[in-house]
């Protein structure tokens, strides 16, 4: 079961070792981690999707409570939330197939954010089921280099 | 001096804590941290966003290489590299101030992804500096829950 969790911390070192370690100890891999700034500078808010049996994630949710640096822990499932993920990416194109390239990016609303003699770097921020996507469909493409931020998401505007 | 660095890793249980307690035993602050998934799904590419001098961001890339689960590391500064990152925030609105948020929308590239009677969740994508601007834009309406990336950045199209 995916489980997204979304865990309001004090922005101080160290902080992220510890709840990273949290899910380590117990061996719970990651899919994806973020932390980013919140409208306090004192605040991060870190966004970690991680799979689990529904004991396991009470068990989490448990500890994650328990740290003296988190302020507050929401867990929630896909269909409650709206995920957004960005990813960066760099292509190789050249005369044949620079069109299709650009097509793809038309299609997805992808946009093409810097470029060289036969390079293209390319950015897309959608669902994640939906980068996906795209990502399969430029891997016909040589893909040089990737940057994916993970997934961050929200309870939907009428959840609350 | 803020400096990026971009770590290809293992994608295992426990890599995220040995990288994340690297920088915090040197009480070195992450000001953004970003694990996500690359065209092959053994490997995770980790970006981070940290301040500090010369000598101590030459320690850290050194110490990082030592680490058996990081396949490389690079770092580069922010003029060499394009950024990107993603926030997706709740604000309120009325009928006041709903034509001003839309125009803020219109003018910075943000878009509304969901809404509700009393709420809308708005998307930003772009430099890091950007979505800064616009979430201080929108700090005179009321945000009631933001959630932001964080850094991802890959060097510039011609450096390669």
């Amino acid at each position: 079961m995916k489980r997204i969790y979304s865990v309001l911390v004090e922005n101080r070192a160290g902080v992220l070792s510890k709840v990273a370690g949290l899910f380590s100890r117990r061996n719970f891999n990651i899919d994806s981690l973020v932390v980013g700034e919140t409208n306090s500078s004192d605040i991060s808010c870190m966004t970690i999707v991680s799979s689990g049996d529904e004991r396991t994630i009470e068990q989490i949710e448990k500890q994650l409570n328990k740290k003296l640096d988190v302020i507050k822990v929401k867990t929630f499932e896909d269909n409650e939330s709206i995920s957004r993920e960005l990813a960066i990416m760099k292509v190789k194109y050249n005369r044949e197939n620079r069109r299709d390239i650009m097509e793809n990016c038309e299609i997805m609303k992808a946009q093409i954010i810097d470029m060289s003699k036969n390079l293209m770097m390319i950015q897309i921020c959608d669902t994640p089921e939906r980068v996906s996507v795209f990502i399969d469909m430029l891997k016909s493409v040589s893909i040089v280099e990737i940057a994916r931020t993970g997934t961050v998401a929200l309870t939907k505007c009428n959840e609350v």
